[in-house]
């Protein structure tokens, strides 16, 4: 291929963003800190979707929209949030533009909005401010309602699909009689990002809770999952929120319980963005680009014809499309890549940089033999395999390459979690070996926030299997009955 | 039912709303012309996704995503348009809000955006100006793409799904090397829809073209599809447009030819919306409700226990969870009311408001004959019949159900269509029939103009299927070719 090729080890960064934009999956927008999809990207993004939307459906979920603009208003009743929302979003101040004498397009200054209006950064204020309507008694609960949606949040530095100002998104919004059954509904939703995480993306995550300065500002508690990229930076993956009745008292949504009281309605949030996409791709590619897994792969087997003549040309194509057939009807989603405007070297390139797990090469020779070779993605082993029975073959294949590249990602993950017990070991470690450091640490928001701006490290989380022990705090020296996880972050 | 039910022979209007409202499919949300789909609603459109993507893929198309934010700047490259384009749109023209010293949230007037942004009404600019960047040689056409998408028109007089200021929408962008290329993918997308409203909306439709005073403001040619509903009044259910080289011009997308020559590209440009709910409901729906066609039911099948006892109601729900297995196989979408908080009566009405085809209802009684009680939606036609066998029965009565329904349709559509040859009876059929006139048309943006003023009717289309024929017009009396329909529209 004619790209510019960029290894992890010379600047991660760099690879992050050729490998971006070589293998076609997204690109800056001439709109500031926003981005555009590309159709190789968005097939990614869109088999997440499906497999998400899946399961939210088997927990019981529906679909609904809510609308984009929001009045500032809405902001303020947020009373507790009030300093600590997200300030850095998009404010509709017009509602229409006019030509002027000279041709210009300009804002028509007389269509001012009473009110301004803000593009969601995300939704509970407004689904809050409808769910008032919906809910009046226990019978009308629980509520489990799921949006896919655009959201923005204004940008500064901005790096594509981690971080822009608009992104794709889901994001549930619950609603339910009692405490338990809203904390029961939060962990439920994170069992489910960390099983997508894991099952699909083939990123194993931990599951933790967030500390107070780490925590959404209407949360009670954040729950999240947390993965580990190949330059040992942890990246926040999904969040699940249990949000008490913070939102119920703001937007005033109270209902009559079983017993006849009127009490504020117990509320849940949980969402997962197209963020997903950049963790997959720097959790599993290597140098030569994209390494997908077969669960998330848009194609996942590739087929590249070995041809001189037109008359050989032919007799692969029958035997192509034999194939093909076999393989879609047990699910395998097939490219037969027969153009003719490119060599077969050109087309492995261009295939493995687009991370499609598994490629069939087939020649004159290969039809003789009966045979066609199979080269795997992720660990670049090739094999000759009997053409009879292929079907059975490849399908056992893809759930192998699956289970491969998270075993890979696990044992990477694994052997880059330090236990710590002194502070200068958690700077030897943070320089010099990356990943979790999992440390004692004295409780306080003062003691992260210097850790924090000494190390730039921040607590990933409490991990939830973070076993009570007596220690003491890797920086302050005072008691911790806890090992929490630091790391460096996206 | 508790809710207050309005006949459309009495007030349609009202008929509409209530409806909207009592099946829980949408409702005005807090902010000014924006509505809230509900979930109910949302799944509808879930089917008419599902089912649109699959027919876009299947004729080549891929989706993508791109800004919901456009620079001002790029509707003044439109420069053809500059007058035509619609103007009332929502503006962003600030990026951060703040706290104020009362712990007010103002719009922090430091964070002025340089150049006003707009939220898309529609994405030809932003995706124009995109693929200035990934077009070069004809080896990278056809682009056939696909997005997804929220859009905003500033509305001041809005109607649940008809007209709202936010809605819901699929935009398919197509740019080619030739101009024949790229009329026959207008015809073909325009051919699509025709096929979703029919066979799946079950609602004929007239593809015709627009004349020139209702064409797409960018576009050479606007084709559409246009439906009649039940008060006698058009719907426009979705248009394709040729947009020549217009798009091309104004963002210099040029590509070098197959005789290697630098020339414009050619694009299209097609949509349909949440819209199309409205048509849905409008063209079939009865006083009773909501009346669903089984291609876009979210569920196909309740299944409604009748009992007394605690032993009857384990003994249907066994027979009724056998019955259920066996429809899913089919894939027929089926749902069990099982709740013990409502009576069959009420259960009855809800499900014939919210439009389920058919009803199955089975009882102690019926358990012992072997047999269950079907009653359709669209006929209120009931039937005993046995349990064996339901399966396939359902399955035929609901495909039956699925024509009688469009049958019923196109019939009323074509009793609607009027020749008509004076200006007298225009305006009486207009005021005493309504539905389509066909008449003819001087073919000037005049004549069209002051029908319009006198009677609110618009020329919907000039049909693909219209005969050259020499006539005189029916409002000016001169000459014309063809004759044109006529119709008040939503």
């Amino acid at each position: 291929m004619a790209f510019e090729k960029v290894k992890r080890s010379d600047n991660y960064s760099e690879w992050y963003n050729n490998l971006v934009k070589n293998a076609d999956l997204a690109e800056h927008a001439d709109v500031k800190g926003c981005m555009v999809i590309k159709p190789y990207g968005y097939a990614i993004w869109e088999k997440m979707q499906a497999q998400l939307d899946k399961m939210f459906k088997q927990t019981g979920h529906v679909n609904a929209y809510f609308p984009l603009l929001i009045p500032k208003s809405f902001f303020e009743k947020e009373e507790k949030n009030a300093e600590g929302f997200a300030k850095e979003c998009a404010v509709v101040t017009h509602y229409r533009l006019k030509v002027d004498e000279n041709r210009k397009i300009i804002v028509d200054p007389e269509a001012k909005l009473e009110e301004e209006l803000i593009i969601r950064p995300t939704s509970e204020a407004i689904i809050w401010n409808t769910y008032k309507g919906w809910i009046q008694s226990y019978r009308d609960l629980p509520l489990l309602i799921n949006q896919w949606a655009n959201v923005m949040r204004w940008e500064m530095r901005t790096r594509l699909f981690l971080r822009t100002s608009e992104f794709l998104w889901q994001e549930g919004h619950t609603a339910h009689a009692s405490s338990e059954e809203a904390i029961i509904e939060t962990k439920q939703m994170l069992e489910v990002y960390a099983d997508f995480a894991e099952n699909f993306m083939g990123v194993p995550v931990i599951k933790g809770v967030k500390t107070e300065n780490e925590r959404f500002a209407g949360a009670v508690e954040t729950y999240c999952i947390e993965g580990l990229m190949q330059d040992g930076k942890a990246l926040q993956m999904g969040t699940s929120h249990f949000l008490g009745q913070n939102f119920a008292k703001a937007f005033d949504v109270k209902f009559q319980s079983k017993e006849g009281k009127l009490e504020y309605v117990w509320a849940t949030s949980w969402g997962v963005s197209t963020r997903l996409i950049g963790a997959l791709i720097m959790a599993h590619s290597d140098d030569e680009g994209l390494v997908l897994p077969p669960n998330l792969a848009p194609i996942q087997v590739v087929i590249v014809p070995i041809y001189r003549s037109d008359e050989d040309f032919d007799k692969i194509s029958m035997a192509v499309n034999d194939i093909k057939k076999k393989l879609e009807f047990l699910g395998v989603s097939v490219k037969y890549d027969n153009r003719d405007t490119h060599k077969p070297g050109y087309k492995f390139a261009e295939w493995e940089l687009k991370g499609v797990p598994l490629r069939i090469g087939i020649g004159p020779r290969d039809l003789e033999n009966g045979t066609v070779e199979l080269a795997r993605r992720d660990t670049k082993e090739k094999s000759v395999v009997s053409i009879e029975g292929i079907d059975q073959h490849v399908k056992q294949l893809l759930e192998e390459i699956q289970n491969s590249i998270y075993k890979k990602a696990f044992t990477f993950r694994d052997s880059s979690i330090h236990e710590v017990n002194s502070w200068e070991e958690f700077k030897d470690v943070l320089e010099n070996k990356g990943g979790f450091i999992s440390a004692h640490w004295d409780g306080t928001g003062e003691t992260e926030e210097k850790i924090k701006e000494l190390t730039k490290a921040t607590i990933r989380c409490i991990p939830l299997d973070s076993k009570l022990e007596d220690g003491t705090c890797v920086f302050s020296g005072k008691p911790s009955k806890q090992r929490v996880l630091f790391a460096k972050a996206y």
